[in-house]
């Protein structure tokens, strides 16, 4: 099926750090080698993909002389420039090195956080240069294995005192640039701050540059927590806040597994396209970002391997695009979505002009209610979720 | 030890539904008869407890009479006036009944919520009249068991435009009431919404009358979600949002267990009840709330049973409040925490006056740092977990 | 499609608890009427279903006596006759009544012990009159909320003595019924015993019946543990021990949802209809007994919901089924699998007469292997995964 | 307190892995140096230690030459001899090296497979030549990411094979170790194959020699997937399996902690210690093995935290065994066992010389029964926990 190659136009990015990774884990070594960003830049676009992502030390290995920093910044530019691959997302990497082992913005040690500020600021200008419009901040290593260690609300203090400090230079820079909060509840960490996308959401409420301050959340984040992703990203969009989205899959409250998009749970996948994609008004996109892959391609593949998924990644989203496009038209579940009432939530539980003086004056409202009749209606939400299923399985 | 025996300065509280929970459970039937609200009343006084909370039917059987209806209010007040006991929180149960089947405020169902707000605005009355400070809102029916059947920002929607009515009802009505939202992750919904505590800040922030809304987090439905409940509080006091707060005990994901508090993750206790009571400023209380028991006796109990777990869920945290103050006046702690650097994450990471420009132009942060020296040094976090073990094993 | 039509021949069954479910849980009351046992069987019959089963108290109200025993016996015989559906199993219920609130065969109480052999007894009479081959045991009650509570070694003994006890009389009488333990980690119990398929087998093995005792896994109990169900049912058939299956959806460690089958994990369920249809020698099932539904209508469901959702865990598996038969058909597949060595597994380590002596004189073994090229080889494990989501989906 | 300072009678053990740690984790590199075992040897018997283990690439690096191996173990017994510390288990390491990225015993790839059985035969007669009686079995990398991508079946089958094989080596060697298997259920892989101690125990019940199998649980792995490891090693126990023990802390399911013991669930930490130490005949021991440390210093920490934190695992054992000690001595907890009936639990539930007939025959146990009196009984388990808690906390 043509529409299940992927074009620039379905906006599908990855990660460097996705299918360059070289399978270390906490109990084996690496089963692959690294890939040059210049050879990611080139397969991606060649598959089809829109842009390419990468916190400063994938492109950059920590600790360059400023020589070879710039030499591979041109390796690079050259290949976006002759593949048209964009780079709409940069980040950081304050996790790996040992210097942010109790974090970066969170740090106990006041010598860090200032280090790890003057970091993302160098990499900020990078995004800025290369026209990224979202910069990222997973902050991983943000987070205490033991109460006794963390001063939470004073590390929430730094977090805020962090992340304004780097909306004032943006702003100032003029570099257009908005930031997302990339929620995670514990890994690396034994708990990590900001643990899911309502903390983050929450957390934000509270910064000086809020308006410029949204999430980025990831599947299998949520998930480790047990938690309904469709749920939080629609809270993040509810909130006006869905500024970028990392895609995988994930099998319930375990370590992250990084796994291909729709490997994990399938239905939740589709349902997460389906508002994605027919969510907005009038059935239109509810969110117009980069689709961003931010997966692992499991430690047993070599590098075939490697590139066969990130290409299932993009066909499978489109499969599930097409599923829920058709479960969209279908009227059988066009009627169903009426019998069970899901319309009727978006009318306003007053009427227009209604004030609760009225609701008070409104018998049938309570007094006079037939309380068990109302109560002994069915929603019919079983026929909803089968419909979903058959469609997600082409059986409709 | 005479500190042991609780008193209304501790302000414990107690929900009517707690101790009188029948304990009918998905497979099984209520092994105990119900008891008198009158008689908890009178039970809890003799105890040491400060107040009682109550859902409007754990007061009034649903659907009484107005007659009825202020026999039971009559006699209530009675014992309240007998003991002195008080009544600092009331809620309303919006799940019991079938006709909340698909939630209250956010029911597919129209009819459902405009009797869902009458029926919490009678409640309000009755938490006014009693001198109720705080109102719960605890929403277990509000959610979905599969994605398809709720379009969670219609929900959202009807939520705030639920919570904002009633607030603008409070506040005509001089009231003085606050509100406080109860987060849960699921049961009995499979997802509900406003998940987590971080969840529920979020959707504050939406709020029309924000300022008097915060949240009243439960130890065991955090950990449901296997989030650190001690970090959630800390949000939650660092947003000035902790409003109440429902201690009891769970062992991690799974169903709500509601056991006595401590009974659970010990240490978790030990460090929250450290924080409530020590961690505010100059080691003073961080909350100054009713400290909530919403457990529920287990199953296997008799009467006695029910009424020995009461006075457990006391004792065990006035012991955790001794164990807190040593742990906090231990000169070895103090020692330990300085050495771990938890004080220095207070400090600002600018300092005083310093900006974006004079931390770039700062070459001791950056360039001249010397990272691996700073990276080598190592925090004692595990010193100090250990020192917190065995202050609440009473063995220093 | 006219094999997705569900007939007898596919052997699927229900208990009259699970259709018949009034929809009452921690938090609510009763949503539905009670369901006559005689109307499900009418109704099953008239879907397409083989068999039902049931817990004695689901049949027969407890406490009743003989006369009304009898008068319900008969009408669900007659009602079987005249629908022809079938009784393949029969199980007891020891969790409903508070007599049984410390578990029936591992009560700490002796006299429960005994009394709770005598109602299996009971039940298991008749179930040997109805003509029953599976006698279930879901010990749902035989645990405790603090290890404190509970001598575990001693309650093995007495579920032992139980077990044994009830073999005897079952091979004594000649009722030719074979016992299948249900495992749960928890749920109404704080921990349950043999809380896995593993720790089931486990136990079965110290049995001195354990030829007549296999297990009867619960897709939704092993999830609960965040456990690989199809890896369960795989050990089980292993061990010779899958004597029965309860089939229904649940979405990780939370409590136990009972979704209808498929509505959970969808890819999980895939790879189970295909081991039970198509894992069996030659590709035949591995598996024949009944494909049980131990699954709970939705509490917002009313009676016409309730026997849609019965419908439709028989076309979700029907549909799966035909995914497998095409999935194990397409010659992509079969080359993929190949390609990943999934069928070198079948092959033994060691040559057919090799010893451990001619391993270790092997040197291209061990000594001359190129380690190096052995381990960079990939096993396209993604492509086999990617080619089940897409069969699945239908979308090959 | 002197009985708080570790001996070697007190028999706690350390793998080199975990002191030896470089803290080099999914997302981080090495924080710490490698510490060379005969450091560690010198440092554990200083701190009162037993014993040390080891994986072989723990004590010989990955492919070295025969002479460079042979002086590794000569310096290593030299310090074993000097220090008295013995070697009572050993390991192999089947995971770390990328040749095993699908497993040892249960890879798809048979020359892996008999490359891994060379490995650990070698192995082993290190083992042996050090007077090692256990050697352990920790499958880590057996298992799979997706269902598609192994035949579970034919993974236990040449698991059985893998160690039915070693198993005659060793009984022909005569070097009369004993095996252990260690459960976990996830971690480097997606699913591992034998995922908790249940599963072991079923699939030592299939091998030729299984007498001379057994059990390694480890407290952490148990608790990832949400068991109660209390329960875990009494049915391990109960069955006559409890070969070796792995002690550490968890927080429930997530990523494997590894934390100190102690540092997690401190009330099962409790029980545990209670039950090894008081659990056997007459309140003697009940497993008399290794107290075998295997967990991770926390990765902010330095060397100096290494070491204390080594310190930390066996004073927290020795606390609570005091605290265990003093539950059983106290008279009230005697008094409430009684009144919990837990002794009446090993009273078996049948007479002695009473057959099923005698028990049909009872009409005391059925018919005459009064089941509301008895049902109406409570169990008084809440008193038993709050004993508990109190004892652990010093606080009687």
């Amino acid at each position: 099926m043509s529409d299940l190659r992927p074009t620039p136009d379905d906006k599908f990015t990855f990660g460097l750090w996705t299918v360059g990774w070289q399978a270390r884990d906490p109990f084996g070594d690496a089963t692959r080698p690294p890939i040059d960003p210049v050879e990611t830049v080139h397969r991606l676009a060649d598959m089809g993909a829109y842009g390419v992502t990468f916190h400063d030390d994938d492109l950059i290995p920590f600790g360059s002389e400023d020589t070879a920093r710039d030499e591979h910044i041109k390796r690079f530019r050259a290949a976006l420039d002759e593949t048209g691959l964009v780079v709409p997302m940069v980040t950081t990497n304050l996790f790996t090195h040992p210097i942010f082992k109790d974090g970066g913005f969170t740090s106990n040690d006041r010598a860090i956080r200032r280090y790890a500020l003057r970091k993302v600021m160098r990499n900020i200008d990078l995004a800025a240069e290369l026209g990224a419009s979202t910069y990222v901040f997973w902050g991983g290593r943000e987070g205490a294995e033991t109460d006794a260690a963390k001063d939470v609300r004073a590390a929430l203090d730094r977090y805020r005192e962090g992340i304004d400090l780097l909306a004032d230079y943006v702003v100032d820079r003029g570099y257009g640039l908005r930031f997302a909060l990339e929620p995670k509840p514990n890994e690396p960490r034994g708990d990590i701050l900001l643990p899911t996308v309502g903390h983050a959401l929450a957390f934000i409420a509270q910064l000086e540059h809020r308006e410029m301050v949204g999430v980025n959340p990831e599947v299998g984040h949520e998930q480790m927590a047990g938690l309904n992703f469709v749920h939080g990203i629609s809270q993040a969009l509810w909130a006006g806040k869905l500024f970028h989205i990392d895609l995988n899959g994930q099998h319930g409250p375990k370590f992250d597994q990084d796994l291909v998009f729709g490997h994990g749970d399938l239905l939740s996948a589709f349902f997460l396209v389906d508002l994605l994609e027919n969510g907005g008004p009038g059935g239109g996109p509810a969110y117009d970002g980069p689709r961003h892959f931010d997966y692992k391609p499991m430690r047993t593949e070599d590098l075939d391997g490697v590139w066969a998924s990130a290409a299932e990644n993009m066909r499978t989203y489109l499969l599930l695009k097409q599923r829920a496009a058709a479960y969209r038209a279908d009227p059988e579940v066009q009627q169903a979505l009426i019998t069970s009432k899901v319309p009727e939530l978006s009318v306003p539980t007053l009427s227009d002009g209604e004030t609760y003086s009225d609701l008070l004056a409104d018998t049938s409202a309570y007094e006079s209610l037939d309380v068990e009749a109302v109560a002994a209606r069915g929603y019919a939400f079983g026929r909803l979720d089968q419909l979903a299923v058959e469609h997600v399985m082409g059986a409709r």
